[in-house]
């Protein structure tokens, strides 16, 4: 195990809101025999970081912030056979087996076993023993060290030789790979694989039955479909960066080539935000990308009511689910992938549901089911993904911890972009 | 076209509530081409009939009740070819072209146009024309007559030929085609079809993509999966005629032939109703045609939670929602089909949907969509809808119009079970 240092830096959180200071905090301990310690190399600030910070969720106490994270790992629990040649390794998670000092690691932004049952189906985020990272129960990542526990189920490596694909990317495109590129991609794909969306990328009519479930049946509704029909409008509410991967991830899925796959219909997509700021930042990386594709940006007042087949709702507020309710056509579906915190019931109801026949999904993304997904988007895609500091990088800029203050009241108005911490600069 | 009487009897509901009056009414009339007149065999007596009768809806005056019907067409409009040579029946729904005087007909519970896109999508009960039966802007089948608007888009031939399938069905089974058998259907469907609760159906973890877009990916999360992991838990909250309607479309996808699809890990399956009556009627029926399946039934108190993969919620009320909220599980899906009427905002936050990663499914049965899988369903099951009257059909009785205010009175009490009307007895 390397020498780590007595103390180290981090940015905590004071009550009641607002009182983000960068402090000396004892040294990281492997407390568990799972548990591992990375040094940090970048560190997100996230949207998500800013509801504490504003004081609408509620906390006990000061904690180390911040959620996203890529770095190296310089400690392992003796659950690893590289710290701990007798240990028992059989069954567990691959990690376990083959992680080592120094390996380079990205983490979701939660913790996961990837031994229990929500883990095995894949819904990581609902893990037994999920934790989400930068709260008053797990210390978070911006900060110069951070102690990952289950750490063999929740890392995933990075390989650091520049011959193999994911060696190439920066470490600031890496550590998107930690909350906003999939957490966009599962708002994307929360819509684009419902059932009820089908019938528009198909062409073919309602009800379409997984294969499973339609080996049982032997009539099936089949009558003449146009490919009129098959039109396809889609709306992205909320560009701040989480809307604008799933901005990606989606226009990703319908023009893979640039080109429609869905026929003579081109989806039309909408990306509505109420800051003009937003809506040209999110206009220009995507015209930049997709120069051949038309996509709208508007204010919420100029989106067309009863419109679209689906709502990628990156918000997580009540007004955004109202927006969301008005956008959508029957048999609609809003995928909700925003924390929605402190904020009363839900804005409509059991009436104006059934009058649309809306389907909804909500809920925190189930980050490490879906790295191989993202990760192939970021490499296929890293034209995007690696830019920084332009007026078309999702990453703005990267500044010190010392910077902390100022950049929480930056991106908190807005007037700030995507935002990560170089501990060590 | 055929003789019709001047008057005709009729089953109204007036204000404000619970006045069920058995009136003569004008006799019907086609008023537009597409219309048809159907002479009715039966009508049915359903659960979303008492939301008027116990004033909980709010209605402008009196109206004649009943939205499930079959019978015999005795006029049709000039657009169809048997009333005028000279239709232009060219490219429009099939009936308009093959449906004659005398045709046996069943309607789903709302009209459609079947030319319109939401139509030809299969979102009919979302036809830019749809109507709903038994309401004050349409005249309902609780009569001896009913004119159907939009009648070659709206209404199914049911076969007289007894060598033909349909044939050999009685009137009473035929009839529960109007409602309440696809509208279980489609409660079953909406969460057996849904991606999230695919791990469960086909051992492969989440994300499963539908095939069009896992075309564009290379990588895909496929770590070990044991059979143990696919255990599905789905519960069927509320147990009148359509929950258990639900329940035998659940059961029959799940053990098509008795035994289970999904290997060593069988479905639970439980049935929840506050009434004893209701669960013990629902109990006679499952056990009696799945004497090998074991289904629980319990009242909500004694429902487990956070249990559930899927509940299908077939009351239409926030208490029954708030219920279903409780049982499922992490990334469960809930599929609600009742009508939900004067309630307040859903009861529950956004946070707590984030909280457990929920799916949503609400709104009306596409019936005409559903016709033929729920038809299919009917054929190969005739044995359980072709009871009547003993303790485990799901028809309990056919009563002539005379009996319609005790009759509602008994079926609103929960005394009577599934009522019919023959309007000739």
């Amino acid at each position: 195990m390397s020498e780590l240092p007595d103390t180290y830096k981090a940015v905590k959180l004071y009550l009641p809101s607002r009182d983000i200071r960068v402090e000396d905090v004892p040294k990281p301990e492997i407390s568990n025999p799972d548990d591992a310690i990375v040094r940090i190399e970048l560190a997100g600030l996230c949207g998500s970081d800013l509801h504490c910070y504003r004081g609408n969720e509620p906390f006990s106490g000061p904690f180390i912030c911040g959620h996203e994270f890529v770095g190296r790992v310089v400690a392992l629990g003796t659950s690893f056979l590289s710290a701990n040649a007798s240990a028992n390794v059989s069954g567990r998670p691959e990690l376990y087996s083959t992680l080592s000092l120094g390996d380079r690691v990205i983490s979701p932004f939660t913790s996961s076993c990837s031994e229990c049952q929500a883990c095995r189906l894949g819904f990581f985020c609902r893990c037994t023993h999920a934790r989400l990272f930068g709260t008053p129960t797990l210390p978070g990542g911006q900060a110069q060290y951070i102690v990952v526990p289950h750490a063999g189920g929740t890392l995933s490596k990075a390989p650091t030789d520049p011959s193999l694909p994911l060696g190439t990317i920066p470490e600031f495109a890496l550590l998107l790979l930690a909350d906003i590129l999939p957490t966009g991609y599962f708002a994307a794909l929360q819509v684009l694989n419902h059932p009820n969306i089908l019938p528009c990328l198909t062409a073919r009519p309602f009800p379409q039955l997984s294969p499973l479930l339609q080996d049982v049946v032997y009539a099936f509704w089949q009558p003449a479909f146009g490919a009129e029909d098959a039109s396809l409008d889609i709306a992205v509410v909320g560009l701040g960066p989480v809307g604008v991967c799933a901005l990606i991830a989606l226009l990703d899925f319908l023009f893979p080539d640039g080109k429609t796959r869905l026929g003579p219909s081109t989806p039309r997509i909408v990306g509505i935000d109420p800051l003009p700021l937003r809506r040209t930042r999110a206009q220009q990386i995507i015209s930049e990308y997709w120069s051949n594709v038309s996509v709208e940006f508007v204010a919420p007042e100029d989106a067309p009511e009863d419109t679209f087949n689906g709502v990628l709702e990156v918000v997580g507020s009540n007004n955004a689910l109202a927006l969301s309710y008005k956008l959508i056509k029957p048999f609609g579906v809003i995928s909700s992938v925003g924390v929605h915190n402190n904020e009363k019931d839900l804005p409509f109801s059991g009436g104006l549901m059934y009058d649309k026949n809306v389907s909804l999904s909500f809920g925190r993304c189930p980050v490490r089911a879906l790295m191989p997904l993202a990760t192939d988007l970021l490499l296929r895609r890293r034209d995007i993904f690696t830019a920084i500091g332009t007026e078309t990088a999702l990453v703005e800029r990267i500044v010190p911890l010392s910077e902390a203050r100022e950049a929480y009241e930056k991106f908190d108005k807005g007037i700030w972009g995507k935002v990560l911490f170089d501990p060590w600069k």
